[in-house]
């Protein structure tokens, strides 16, 4: 059933409201500078959270992850954290229209003062979907957006393993999308946390082609063990997802 | 061509002889000790060496891995070290027999005093299929051939990158096939050692099957960025390679 708030909403301009097929839900996306890829749905499909559990969501842009967190699992709250303040306030415009406010929190503000709005050591779960590349990988324009939610301006891995190291309890889980080609800063960062990757699920497009994502789950001051799981494969042919993938997407 | 050699060898109790269908090369098995796997043939056609290179292989075994790059390379000079006398025996026999005396030399010591018998940084590949369990993952028999070869007893995967990271020149590259279990463990040691991964590839035994085994290429002192390749299947149905596997058994 549609929730009646999203048919009194007002977009501004660039902006649309995107159906999530899941539980009603929907999403405000900015199409120039904030909309959702696979790589978060995905991210969104490989976390998990039991009921009751508490989850943080780092980086979290215009809401997507912790939306469908909401829809996904029974988790008691969930808590996203954004710098962008357009991004946030979409996040924030989302969750109300989607009547989510109860379970669901946005902060606007840089991940490493997580501290100064949640008590350290007691989230259940952190996910991120983080900027992916190198700061200094040839942008041209540092100060928009679109090059903030990419590279690594505002936020390095290390800011992300450090905070979620700092805000889950032992055993907590952190769930991660990122770039194959970063794996070894990847592991070292994770490691140096005492964050212990315990699953790896590689992304490639085709079969036969090179991975394109990476998705972990490190869990704080576990054994050393990793299991590399049967690779995720997006597409059977050119505009057909494989099963996996629609699965992934229709829960 | 038969190597005449081959006429005229005597066998142990135990042995036997196979052929590896390449330059009419064959190799002394002995199945109750010493029997190459399909991780040394994946190794070997992993591994590359360019004309007049020199190659050293560390945890020899049987010798298999020189005897193939020995086949599928023009390198110049190949060294193999095996610290079990009974297994770098039957490679220096093979060696002998296949007429490789003046390409291919196996020393029979710890790979830990490679340095008694070769100069340091002089190497432009190091191979590697060392023993993939942790010491103590339940062994019943520690002093038994086939527990020296699969577990840590005589040798950790941190004496394998500190020994290649000493014999390699500067760039040199060092390839390892290893169990993707360990993955955190090697990226680890190998930047500990100043040997950056740059090229990764997991093998399955089916397309939807978790990997069992990782070919890594890791070069002495190169610049961090990781291409995780496109997976290797190894069964196309049961009984039946793919392709890929029939073109590395082949070369």
């Amino acid at each position: 059933m549609e929730n009646p708030n999203w048919t009194t909403i007002e977009l501004n301009e660039g902006e649309r409201i995107d159906d999530l097929e899941r539980c009603g839900y929907k999403i405000i996306q900015n199409t120039e500078m904030f909309c959702f890829g696979m790589d978060a749905v995905l991210l969104s499909g490989y976390a998990f959270a039991k009921k009751g559990e508490k989850i943080l969501d780092l980086c979290t842009g215009n809401g997507i992850v912790p939306i469908l967190l909401a829809a996904k699992t029974q988790a008691e709250r969930i808590v996203g954290i954004e710098i962008q303040k357009q991004a946030a306030d979409l996040a924030k415009r989302s969750v109300a229209a989607n009547g989510l406010s109860e379970r669901v929190n946005i902060i606007c503000d840089d991940i490493r003062n997580a501290e100064d709005y949640l008590s350290a050591g007691i989230f259940d779960v952190v996910t991120c979907n983080p900027p992916y590349m190198i700061s200094d990988h040839g942008i041209r324009n540092p100060d928009s957006p679109r090059a903030i939610a990419r590279h690594e301006i505002m936020c390095t891995f290390d800011d992300v393993a450090a905070v979620a190291a700092r805000m889950l309890r032992p055993g907590g889980r952190l769930f991660l999308v990122h770039r194959p080609f970063r794996l070894t800063d990847i592991f070292e960062t994770l490691t140096k946390h005492n964050l212990e990757p315990k699953r790896m699920k590689l992304v490639h497009p085709y079969v036969n082609k090179e991975p394109n994502m990476v998705l972990i789950e490190a869990d704080l001051g576990a054994r050393r063990r990793l299991t590399v799981e049967r690779p995720l494969i997006v597409y059977e042919s050119p505009n057909c997802y494989t099963k996996e993938i629609y699965d992934i997407y229709g829960y």
